[in-house]
Parts: C-alpha cells; sequence; structure tokens
C-alpha cells in the first residue's frame, strides 16, 4: 500500500518535470487509505519558490479537511523533504513522511536541499545568507500580546 | 534604515496577534530600499499551517516583481524565521534577513520553533515525525526526465 502511494508521487514528480510547471518532485497526502491531496512541484507556474510539492500538497489538504493541521495524515514524497517542506510537515503536525530519493540524489540533480540542510547547522550570521540579530526595544511585543490575548487559536 | 524596516515587521507581528488571523509575527521585503510586500501570519485566517509571516512576504513579492527568485531583496523578520521560512528564504536566494526575536523566544511562547530545529540534526527514521526512505525501481525517473529536458528552467 505504501509503494502505491509512493508510486503516485513519483508519478507526479514526473509529469511535474515534462510539463515544466516546476521541478521532478510529488507529493501525496493520506488519510485513512484515501488520497486527500497531490500535487507535483509549481514553482514555475504558480511563480513561487515555495511551490514545492510537499508544501503544495499540505496546503490542498488543509483546505480539503477544513483544518490547519492534519493529525493522523500521512505524507508520501517522491525525494526526501528539504528543510523547508520539513518544517511544513511538523507545522502540519503529520503522522509520518515515506519518500523515494534522498537529498543527495537531488543534489546530483543540481537542486539545494542538501546545501540548505548543511547551512542549518552555520552561525545565522555567518551563512551563505546572512541572518542578523538588531536588537530593538519593543521586540517582544508581539509574544507580550499574544500571551494576553485570551481568545487566541493555538497551532 | 534597517531598524524602520524591522520596526514595520513587529508592528505586523502585533496586527496579526490582535487580529486573530494568525501568531505573533510579521515580514516585510525590502528593494532599492523600497518596501515590495509584508505580511503577518495568516496561519489562521488562511487555514494553511505553511502562511508564516516571511513565506507569505516572500509569496507576495514574487508575485509583485513576477520573478520566482528575489536576488538583491533583503528581509525583515520579526522573529529568527523557523526552519521553513530558512528554507523559503534559500529558495527564493534572497540577499540578507534581519530579524528582532529568536527561536528561544518563540519556544518561550510555545511555538515549535527551536524543537524543529533539534529534529533536523535527528537520524530521519528516528524523528517523531519518521520520515521513512521506501526503495521504489523507478524512484530516480523524474531526475532523468529533468535531467533530458532540454527546455528547462533552473531555480
Amino acid at each position: 500500500m505504501h509503494q502505491e502511494f509512493l508510486q503516485k508521487a513519483i508519478d507526479l514528480a514526473v509529469e511535474s518535470a515534462k510539463s515544466g510547471q516546476g521541478g521532478p518532485y510529488g507529493a501525496v497526502v493520506v488519510k485513512d487509505k484515501r488520497v486527500i491531496a497531490a500535487s507535483g512541484n509549481k514553482v514555475i507556474s504558480h511563480i513561487d519558490p515555495t511551490a514545492h510539492a510537499e508544501v503544495m500538497a499540505i496546503r490542498l489538504a488543509c483546505k480539503e479537511l477544513n483544518d490547519f493541521q492534519l493529525p493522523g495524515c500521512i505524507l508520501y514524497s517522491s525525494c526526501e523533504p528539504c528543510p523547508m517542506c520539513l518544517g511544513a510537515i511538523y507545522w502540519a503536525r503529520l503522522a509520518k513522511v515515506y519518500f523515494a530519493c534522498s537529498r543527495y540524489d537531488a543534489a546530483a540533480a543540481n537542486f539545494d536541499d542538501s546545501f540548505i540542510y548543511d547551512e542549518i547547522s552555520v552561525l545565522p550570521h555567518q551563512r551563505r545568507i546572512a541572518m542578523l540579530h538588531l536588537n530593538l526595544p519593543n521586540a517582544m511585543q508581539p509574544f507580550k500580546v499574544w500571551a494576553e490575548k485570551n481568545d487566541k487559536v493555538l497551532y
């Protein structure tokens, strides 16, 4: 069963690469053995660098289930998720992930997945894209407002 | 100047928390000292766990510039980007990032940023959301199609 859903993700990846909509990636979200959402990579067609297959499938599944979290859902991805997609998987609170290719396969095809993984362990200000902390007096104000909000929706 | 743009991101974060549209986060994309796009966190209102302020601002900036990459642009974020947003920043090829609060401030407010950073260094199959490799005979097919495609758009 897992193989079948993962095969669907691979088929979507082939389709995405052939069509020119985006890179050679595909992903499927499954709940109770039923496909809830599926997508190829849409970076090119959506003019959106965040439109990776996993992010797209998660967004579509959330719309389908009318929920910003996906507990009990499994993600099948044609390739090991990049750090962005890994983050999306945690925020969506998926149950499990199955993948076919690795970040090193992606690197061999000139995609940055492995490079971005390496950058995470570099100190923020020393990264290739420098991430610099600025000290502002009211930096904590948003968290204070959040803490005091009684009717907040937790996510 | 950097302080001013970062203050705008903080103001958006306060607004986002107050309005209930999402968590207490805000982000601004600037090019040539001009604001191209700005957004608060929209996870709740968009029913989308990927609608973090940074991802939203990047998506909006790409629409504005009609480009899926943002070279020469600077991102200002009210808080250190989580791994998902860090990935988005690399895929968008931003020039630099300035942030006000840290992942530890976010953790103190019960957000998972720091936890997700820690999960990245755990072996995929041992993570809290297990990521399992399945060996499929045609796993590399998408990358083969991509390699052979002459008119592909690189990203």
